[in-house]
């Protein structure tokens, strides 16, 4: 982790001119550097800023669109399918937030399926606004041109990591949960690969199916996988949520991997329900909040620390930023500091550091 | 397993006498006995007549209702909830799913809350139904009077597993997912207590919260637990589950832990999709079609058996069923057979065993 911490609002510039002077039309890239600001913000710096050095080439070459609108292929008032033609993920996200929570304040409920929309980032980001405003938000994207997790029992490359998230409204601040169908995410295999470490933990495939911590078996040849969750123990468990990302992204929008579609892309999965059309926002908050109370003091396992609800995290991520400004990771710096270069683009000055006395 | 197989009629003849003599108005227990034997007959016998014993003391208490029907709580078209009245989980289950498959051919999409419905019983009899309708069904249980799971980095029970499953068409036979937030489920740690077993995992955790193989640990004083899906090494991931499964079927319902109902019942989330209120039916079906051959062809892992996808091994019960009968572990047969005996149920004969030359 580099010492250096920056102000939200300098990693916000620098975020912009990147994407802009990358290619992205600006109002785009200002929501797109918003998104990505916030993520890391809370804490998810794998998705945020860190993504640029990934999309860059993406906006050079074609392959993520740098302007227009997305096409509506369906709307039924509670059910919507769009075509995101391959714009920024996190700019279709917002727009797609924004009918699905209207929708959901009509008919209790809306879901949303997107083919072809360009990675959407870390999906707490979009259920937190949800989620803040009193609605529950579940979001699931794959990229059906992405393959890096085999089916429970086999060894070939199949799905992507197929991640997931629920947000809903409690005391204090939102439930977030956000995990995938594997064990680990594609973001985490590249930063260990580009640190020169392996998993602390067998969390990988090589190519004959055996468990291992090294993350560069994805780049062997035949290549290796990254683990269901559940491992080699009870990876059904993941099994099963991978084919229903699959399903709920890919089948649901009439477009997915019997396309054989060969560029990056996410296809995407949306859904918000209100409260108020089924018990009531207050029978909801007070059952999630004395869900969470139950868990935080839930005793700790063997004197380990004490037990927390996601969406803690982010909530303490969130604070630290806010006082302290946002950190990152060497690895995450060095790329994006060299995409700065590459582009002209300045690098923001850190947060002095604080004496002593202060 | 005993080596005598029934035939499903038989079955279910014994399945409804000993729901009826056990006072579960005839309609009813009609309904509940055909969903037990089709439980037995895709496979799962850990809940088909294998319930039975359970059910018949809680129908004799009068904690199961034995007659009546459900109370609507809210109907905005395209959510509802309902209060089931702890009426048996396989009747309130059809009617539910009738209502929430006429419901999303209307509106695309449809989710029904249950509070206070009894056991209901295995998910993958009822997401069936509507999957060979061409609809995709998701239903989540929890119980919020039981406590067998902790949360990630704690040792208190404080969930029940919160199984949940989904149905899908796809060509030849439908996807069948059906899972849950912990390893293991509470039948199987009771098959295991009453086999006098243990098992060949570390799934259970202890009450300070060690991982064993001892399904005991659930009746110690203090009580152990069931194991999160990842364990604990990334047991983080069935706990997000666990806890979206309490808020779909308790928040939702506006009944739950908060309210401390201190009797066996089943909150319910269901949810159903008409894929032609999306991208279209058709479409759908080559997205499921073509995944499913990608999962049955792929490379088994270190040379183990063919990859299957969630379904298929329904699929062979069936076929297994309708030929040679249904046949249940020991244990099973012990408990039906003694309810039976205590009502003065008949038992039925086994088919008779085939000869070498048949």
């Amino acid at each position: 982790m580099d010492a250096a911490r920056y102000h939200r609002d300098d990693l916000k510039t620098l975020a912009f001119q990147l994407l802009a002077r990358g290619g992205m039309e600006q109002s785009k890239a200002d929501i797109v550097a918003e998104l990505l600001v916030r993520t890391d913000e809370i804490g998810v710096t794998t998705h945020g800023i860190s993504m640029i050095p990934y999309y860059l080439p993406e906006l050079a070459a074609g392959r993520m669109a740098s302007e227009g609108s997305f096409e509506v292929i369906r709307d039924t008032g509670a059910t919507l399918v769009w075509d995101g033609g391959y714009l920024p993920g996190h700019w279709l996200m917002t727009q797609a937030l924004d009918i699905c929570m209207e929708r959901a304040t009509t008919h209790g409920i809306a879901a949303l399926a997107i083919r072809r929309s360009h990675h959407i980032g870390c999906l707490s980001v979009f259920t937190r606004i949800a989620a803040e405003k009193g609605l529950v938000c579940y979001i699931a994207t794959s990229d059906p041109s992405g393959a890096w997790v085999a089916p429970y029992g086999g060894a070939e490359p199949t799905f992507t990591p197929n991640p997931w998230a629920i947000g809903y409204p409690a005391q204090g601040h939102p439930v977030l949960i956000d995990t995938c169908a594997s064990i680990t995410t594609v973001s985490k295999v590249r930063a260990h690969i580009n640190d020169g470490i392996r998993f602390s933990h067998p969390w990988m495939l090589d190519a004959e199916g055996n468990a291992t911590t090294d993350p560069n078996v994805v780049n062997a040849d035949p290549r290796g996988t990254i683990q269901l969750t559940g491992g080699t123990d009870h990876g059904h468990k993941g099994y099963g949520i991978a084919l229903m990302v699959e399903m709920l992204t890919q089948a649901l929008a009439g477009h997915g991997r019997a396309q054989h579609p060969d560029r990056w892309g996410g296809n995407v999965y949306l859904q918000v329900m209100a409260p108020d059309a089924f018990a009531g926002a207050e029978p909801f908050v007070e059952e999630t909040t004395y869900l969470g109370e139950l868990c935080r003091n839930n005793r700790p396992a063997d004197g380990g620390p004490p037990v927390r609800v996601p969406g803690d995290r982010v909530q303490s991520a969130l604070a630290d930023a806010a006082e302290n400004g946002i950190q990152h990771p060497d690895e995450v710096w060095r790329r994006v500091s060299a995409s700065a270069a590459d582009l002209g683009v300045d690098l923001p000055s850190p947060i002095p550091e604080r004496t002593a006395t202060q």
